[in-house]
């Protein structure tokens, strides 16, 4: 077996260690920092108080972006750090501001725009603004990834952009940072950990190091997201959550996610389930569909975990799903033939193709009238 | 809990990849490189013919050292590079050349010795050549770690020297390099495996993403390195052992190892019993010193690699080594009462202060009395 690895990523992970990105940024001597953030954190003081904290290390803040960045506003960013010639960028925030952050400090030493390169096919350029990640939630691991999702709503175009640029140069995960996530939210995030964990490890592109962080992070979830819904102050909940996101960003960044992922862009885009939940929604499925393929890994995944066996863990996914107010069906959205045609048909993403075993337009017909029968 | 990680090496495993130096030498921009590596493959025609391979990537080899490389042996390389103005480093070998090399590429982009830096706590400057790193044993982890451990023979010293610098910056793992490696060498070097796993598990540094790979790396040992002591030309069984031997190099290069290794220290410099093999024999007595510490933490490693519990995991690591042809005792060397303190005195090494569990004088000798009592 053949396989390569690279996860040039610094970590710092612990609660408060958001005060650290002055002395990661004196420790490296960079300067005139951007901070890019939501809204939200704008609003309620974080980012001033961050600029505040920096030694002067941060001296301004984005927050000019909608939740599905667009390429647009990545140029804007771009701009603004062109114009005040920033010397790098702190992301904080959840998947949207990691993904324009990324974008934007790549784009920068260039005069391109990012649409040059957004579905394209055209390789970004590999030198980068140095950019320190901090996620805000415990679900995407974009901290620790090569990608950033992107959006041109002008071309009706969302997909994803991959390059080794986009690796932050240091991620500092402070789980503090994630206790006032709502419940759904913390639900959500934490599928799409378990997600990208099981993904990650039975992808085609699976590989030995991230097979073992695919172990440990869907582990935690089993054990902590329950905890981490009920009582978003339970601390140790919230750590384990932030560790399960780090480690599952590292289980699927270079294997690549597969088939939940693929099924959950339509449940996403046409009928508004949030990620995390849309990719749950299927995970249980696939578990049953893969479970007997690459000669038993998936017996071997769900037995390491303590499960008696896959089918065992694909109801333990089931279950968890109930505990954590996460939908099991689709009855609700009362779809008729016509609209599962359309998710099948739109499942059909490049992602379904890292699925172990062929998924047919028949399998997947199987599975949505099967979930569009039950609450 | 806090923790840090870094692993800058990006990794390139599997058969036959060893030819792929020129291509990451050239895909860098990196020129006129020296290969290190032991007389051994030097006689064998294995470095001319990877110099002729190298499409004039590769300039030369440098073979001049001892199997625990000193000081000036470094000195001389750093000389050699200097002198020919190399742009890369190969390292071709098992530890020894590996860490050779590490100090070499380093140093030779100063004026001074080595030796400065020796068990001195002088820190290692950061900048240093480019190595690639090519290990030929299952055993040391040395491709990715970031520690090089070298001999002063003159102030009859040997300590390890710790710096960011030594990460290589490319690990070629080629299975079929470790094929020739006669059964003793490779049951030794897979104890050390083992070692380097479970005690960079339990080290007081333990770290999250390192407990991942030092779980997947014990399973692997468990599950193949028998098969790769029967029969060397089991493909399948050395590339799993390549496997775990990198991965349980991530496991311990930040936490570090603790008392087994501690331990093996005079066992190896005393008695000359092989590192891998010293560092085993005590390997299932401090699971049972330490299986319960950490509230349980390694009950729980024994629990996912499918033991029933610690003790068990120990009556395993002891049928290994019966299996294998390692040593469970010291019965043979007839210790006296001396002797016995003086292995006691010894394993006071820094390391021995990592393990999760305080280890006295007096456990010391009762494992050593014990230990000398059998066969």
């Amino acid at each position: 077996m053949l396989w390569d690895y690279e996860q040039p990523v610094t970590i710092r992970f612990g609660c408060g260690r958001v005060t650290e990105i002055a002395d990661v940024a004196e420790s490296h001597g960079w300067e005139n920092g951007l901070i890019v953030s939501s809204e939200h954190f704008v609003r309620d003081g974080t980012t001033d108080r961050l600029i505040e904290a920096s030694n002067g290390r941060l001296t301004a803040a984005f927050s000019d972006f909608s939740p599905n960045p667009d390429v647009a506003e990545v140029d804007d960013c771009a701009a603004v750090i062109r114009a005040r010639g920033h010397g790098f960028v702190v992301a904080m925030g959840g998947g949207s501001a990691m993904d324009l952050a990324k974008a934007a400090a790549s784009i920068a030493l260039t005069d391109d725009s990012i649409a040059d390169y957004h579905g394209t096919g055209k390789a970004m350029p590999v030198d980068h603004l140095p950019l320190i990640a901090v996620p805000t939630t415990a679900g995407t691991g974009s901290e620790v990834t090569c990608v950033a999702v992107l959006t041109n709503r002008k071309l009706g175009r969302k997909a994803p952009i991959v390059s080794s640029g986009f690796f932050p140069s240091v991620a500092i995960v402070d789980p503090e940072l994630t206790v006032s996530v709502p419940p759904k939210v913390t639900a959500s995030c934490g599928m799409d950990v378990l997600s990208q964990a099981i993904e990650g490890y039975w992808s085609k592109g699976h590989q030995p190091i991230c097979d073992a962080c695919a172990v440990h992070a869907a582990g935690l979830v089993f054990d902590y997201l329950p905890r981490a819904v009920a009582d978003g102050s339970d601390l140790q909940a919230r750590e384990k959550m932030c560790e399960a996101s780090l480690i599952a960003g590292l289980a699927f960044t270079l294997p690549k996610t597969t088939s939940s992922h693929a099924c959950s862009f339509p449940l996403t885009n046409i009928h508004g389930i949030p990620h995390g939940e849309a990719c749950g929604l299927t995970l249980d499925w696939f578990v049953r569909v893969n479970k007997n393929a690459q000669s038993g890994r998936v017996q071997h995944f769900a037995r390491t975990l303590g499960f008696a066996d896959a089918d065992a863990m694909a109801d333990a996914i089931h279950d968890l799903k109930t505990r954590i107010g996460m939908r099991t069906g689709l009855a609700d959205l009362h779809l008729n033939d016509g609209q599962i045609a359309d998710l099948v048909r739109i499942s059909r993403h490049p992602n379904l193709y890292n699925n172990p075993v062929d998924v047919t337009d028949g399998m997947l017909e199987d599975m949505y009238r099967h979930l569009a029968a039950i609450a």
